[in-house]
């Protein structure tokens, strides 16, 4: 798998992208990766590392796009940018997949300027899998999409529902949709309309929930627009880094804390691994007609080399083919039901 | 303090409202309570019950709200419901304030109806202490309203402040908005619009945050949307939750495990507390002419102890004559912001 990387994107660009780079191919032999950025910086930065270097190249691009830019600026003013340039190879057949952990709103943009959506995907939308109690669950739209209609939340349900099959192997995957309460008279407009459409549609909607039952393990896709996602996503990270301080500092208060907490360690290491977002890479951007993944601003090296991970496995599956089919079906679906319901 | 308690809100009610108001009576002589409800199931509960009897009374009440009705419905054909005839004490003066745990929607609405806002605020909002690595901070709205305007938001963040200065004791205390990112390019409408208003404004607002911003302490007074703050409220709890049990299962799957769990255990139980939002106990709406404390649907009796702490606190304080005074300051400021900008 060819893998263009966004060696600009994310706040310790470019050298944590460098070395995620680097560990990806010197890890996997299947793997090559395209950094994308300014050629000067890069292959000094490169000069004394050591590489498979036929797997491991620089595409330039002149420009990058910073995190404070506005969407419709770098599109317009940015077109030599590492995210333009990036996505151009997978667009071209260059890359098999495109990797940023930039500007995820002008990733999504870009992507859709120049890749566009399966011919059934209004919106694409980024979806996570993020860890619960009992298993992980997939959360779509963890942040394309500031403002969404109806119609988009039903096809986040539907992109979620058949990704959430593919990469966490569940079958008929139980859907909720986020809101202010369970009763499907709470919410704003948005959610009480979305709700009507997922009841109608072939979709294992379970009804609304609030952000209480997220982390149950109880639901397989969680949807909402991309405000409350990303919302949801940055409190969930900011909460798990302070509860753990908090925890680590009750225990070093104690005078039998440092026996206790050297007793404990293994089982914080444990619970660190299974809540770090670092683990679960990057996170694709569903309804591309391609494999897009956008990584964590704070991306470390093993941020990104997970996320060049999942980008391959994304890739070698074709996703984007797989859901575009499910969402076909499932809007055959819709069709037949608005049919019928004239008819009556 | 005469507190007005809504004896049929929330999950458990109401067994816990009726310990909770035990507790609260015997516990502080100048607090005395006024269980509204079903008079029949009130005093048959009270009936083996030990109190001072002139400190706690029942108010009949003949309907209680679910939490599953909508709020229009609950409005208009429940017009003896524990809400309203509770919310009704305290405009006829003989509460001092009203606290339930029931259908939040249903009090905001009651109490703008009944009782009214400040001739200043337009929308009353629910404020919520949340504990944080460092002090706790104030979040607004956590739930009170689904749809505000930019000049909701503003009110909100004046209110907060004040409520801040009172509450925690903060001078100047420090603002932020909820975005989806620190830059003012990033957001929705209503968050750009009410970055310029606060900028304009004389709170000590510091910008923009996302979630992750949320936990670390450095900010005294979060606003959003309560659709955004129901969210950031309910995850929140919901995470604690999970977090503590996934750590607890690392633990006892540890051979070392039990024995370092009892030597920590006094660190687990501290750091409950600390994130145990039944010791918060109830948030205040703020920007009624009144006061009236909303407590979590799932209150136990400590919780609906310690909001009836609280809403005794708060109506000694007159709270809510001191916010208004501060937003009818702040407006006078704007005015004048209006006037100097007309003669440019």
């Amino acid at each position: 798998m060819r893998i263009a990387l966004d060696a600009m994107g994310g706040d310790y660009a470019p050298y944590v992208n460098i070395e995620g780079a680097i560990e990806s191919v010197n890890d996997s032999t299947d793997i090559s990766v395209i950094l994308v950025g300014d050629e000067g910086i890069l292959s000094k930065e490169l000069a004394d590392k050591k590489y498979p270097s036929s797997r491991l190249t620089i595409k330039h691009a002149s420009q990058s796009v910073s995190m404070d830019e506005s969407t419709a600026y770098a599109i317009r003013k940015k077109r030599d940018s590492s995210i333009r340039r990036g996505i151009e190879l997978v667009k071209t057949g260059e890359a098999d997949a495109f990797v940023s952990a930039g500007h995820s709103g002008v990733v999504m943009a870009t992507a859709l300027l120049v890749i566009g959506t399966s011919d059934v995907v209004d919106r694409p939308a980024i979806a996570t899998i993020m860890p619960t109690i009992k298993s992980p669950f997939v959360l779509i739209d963890a942040g394309a999409n500031i403002h969404c209609k109806p119609n988009n939340l039903l096809q986040f349900a539907l992109m979620g529902s058949t990704y959430c099959e593919i990469m966490l192997g569940r079958k008929n995957p139980k859907v909720a949709l986020v809101s202010t309460g369970e009763e499907d008279t709470k919410g704003n407009e948005l959610i009480k309309d979305t709700f009507k459409l997922l009841k109608e549609s072939e979709i294992n909607f379970i009804g609304n929930i609030d952000g209480k039952d997220i982390f149950t393990g109880e639901i397989d896709v969680i949807v909402c627009d991309g405000f409350t996602g990303n919302v949801i996503l940055k409190t969930s990270e900011g909460l798990a880094d302070a509860l753990i301080k908090m925890l680590k500092r009750e225990v070093a208060n104690l005078t039998t804390g440092r026996l206790g907490y050297l007793l404990i360690k293994p089982a914080l290491r444990n619970f660190k691994k299974k809540t770090d977002y670092d683990e679960y890479g990057g996170a694709p951007l569903l309804g591309i007609k391609g494999t897009c993944i956008i990584s964590h601003g704070r991306s470390t090296s093993k941020a990104i080399r997970n996320a060049i991970r999942v980008a391959s496995d994304f890739a070698r599956k074709k996703v984007y083919n797989i859901i575009s089919s499910a969402i076909e079906k499932d809007i055959l679906h819709h069709e037949r039901i608005n049919i019928s319901n004239e008819k009556k």
